[in-house]
């Protein structure tokens, strides 16, 4: 089958590789419906996260249940399914607390070694998903092609947002502001929205992603960064800054302007995955008790929370899938995102 | 009148300074009935904040009310009156957001120049009490002397104690860890013990403080530190760390041991005023989804939830005082908490 393989920063190749087989007894192999590139992938696209030796890339899918293992007992051929960008056995104590991400059994794809040989990335044809039962979330109704895309945010960046809006326990009739307007940040508008929030301020300064952040419920556009962007959220709230803020970027500037613009006893809820600046300013929080809450999204748990919203149209994640295209145009996919030209790609093998 | 001033580190005095006169209004004369020595004195003490001219010192008193201003409304002459550690309206928007330490007309004991000449610290016969309205609680009995110490401890490190619980969200059932055992850190046991929390463990590794620890509701005391007592943390948590840790101390190594005695989704409430390491690590934060969140203390809003537990007994916070001295020993007290000689000292003008 054919899978994309990174080789080294700015090489991504998608390349023929071995036909995943069932391995472990709990294993499913799906077939993929369409995959996407994730803001992190650009982290080793751009040479910030080393390269050492080639290894597939990946790990946002849905798709279509080809074969399970004799022990999968909640996903059956044919199923279609979401799945998250991780793997996990959904009964650990991890994922009993809501933090599969750290399940004490799971493993990410792409590149771990555990679980039977943990090759695959969600970025090819078909995907061997070890502790299928745990990790796979199958959709209770006929899928439409006019689906997949929502269906896709579920397997990230629609439960990331969400993560944020969660972790910074946004309240009904709060204010919130969201730093970063990528596929995460306009998601985490959605969630800030569906949870209540009732001043949504999105910082961006790109006309498409303004228009897109509106649509999704923001309030107010704010362009300016640093001491303008602070003081500009500050003028929107009372003088004060905003109830939460949502950080979905992971650079350093990203998150002091997270935590500068969020009012004394605040929280700022973070998922971008923290790249360029290793530490959080102690003093600045301390002094306006400002809280950090978040990390690396356990989407997994979120999907049945978000799945009917976005099956009745509810909210429409889907929008931020700007292009679509085929797998074997994933070098292309991966500079769209890279040159900000595509806001998130669909790739469709 | 007689009151304590630091000249330079290891150089404190109780010297004859001005009586303390109505000046804006919404003042107060407090008679101080005791005061006491705070773990953040010890900061300039020891030289770590540098003392660049004599000021005055303390923070945390309770007394009798000998004169009001025209304006002040709820406090009146003879009342005996709780002061948290600052000074706060109780009606602005960061009031009534429950975080009076950044009151928008507030300020701080012993130094600021604002609100009418604002420099009365705690540790005196008499203060100057701006804002006396928002600031001062009156407590509704009589006071006899046994209570003074209680009454005390509401002025900061129960409160404080509690804002670590608070802030770190303990819910009955859960597991927390305190690291500290200095008074706010006792204190943070009562209040974990008070929240409902069923597994606390004290972090201690003097007897004394050991054994207030488990009277005050620590159900195990770990002496280790660094990886050893991370170990018997988790040994102590089912493998992953508590739910919740309170971190009561301030230092680089107090909060890292915080971070790493959380389970994945934890939370860590940390109220020590940060000291020795300015920067939170945050991909041992986000890659374990735990957070951070506290800062000063708002103790004043506390004050009228924790007096009832207290006029009852049903919690002890005053037992945190086992040095009493006239304030014309400050200079003993001071050393006495720097050498660890003592958990608090009161201070009896």
């Amino acid at each position: 089958m054919l899978a994309t393989v990174i080789h080294a920063a700015r090489d991504i190749r998608v390349e023929t590789v071995p036909d995943p087989v069932l391995s472990t007894g709990g294993d499913a192999i799906v077939r993929v419906v369409a995959a996407c590139v994730c803001g992190s992938d650009l982290w080793p696209y751009r040479g910030i996260t080393p390269t050492d030796q080639p290894h597939r890339i990946g790990h946002e899918f849905v798709g279509v249940v080809e074969a399970v293992g004799d022990d999968v007992e909640s996903i059956e051929v044919g199923d279609f399914v979401i799945a998250p960008f991780y793997v996990c056995d959904g009964t650990c104590v991890n994922c009993r607390n809501g933090v599969s991400t750290s399940c004490l059994n799971g493993g990410w794809w792409g590149g771990d070694d555990r679980l039977g040989g943990f090759a695959d990335g969600g970025q090819g044809e078909r995907v061997r998903v070890p502790l299928a039962d745990g990790t796979l979330v199958p959709v209770p109704v006929e899928v439409e092609p006019d689906m997949v895309p929502g269906l896709l945010t579920l397997s990230d960046v629609m439960g990331t947002g969400h993560h944020a809006a969660v972790s910074a326990g946004v309240q009904p009739g709060e204010s919130v502001v969201v730093v970063g307007d990528g596929a995460v940040g306009l998601c985490a508008v959605i969630a800030a929205k569906r949870l209540g929030a009732t001043t949504i301020i999105a910082m961006s300064r790109h006309a498409d992603r303004q228009a897109l952040a509106r649509r999704f419920g923001a309030t107010h556009v704010v362009a300016e960064r640093g001491d303008e962007g602070v003081a500009a959220v500050r003028e929107l709230t009372g003088g004060i800054g905003a109830d939460r803020v949502l950080e979905c970027v992971g650079t350093k500037e990203s998150m002091d302007q997270a935590i500068r613009s969020a009012r004394p006893g605040g929280m700022v809820g973070y998922v971008g995955v923290p790249n360029g600046g290793p530490e959080l300013p102690v003093r600045p929080l301390f002094n306006r008790n400002v809280g950090v809450n978040g990390g690396v999204a356990p989407v997994r748990g979120y999907i049945e929370e978000l799945l009917p919203d976005v099956l009745s149209g509810e909210i429409e994640p889907g929008l931020v899938f700007d292009l679509t295209l085929p797998l074997a145009e994933a070098a292309e996919a991966y500079a769209a995102m890279d040159e900000r030209r595509a806001i998130k790609v669909m790739l469709q093998p």
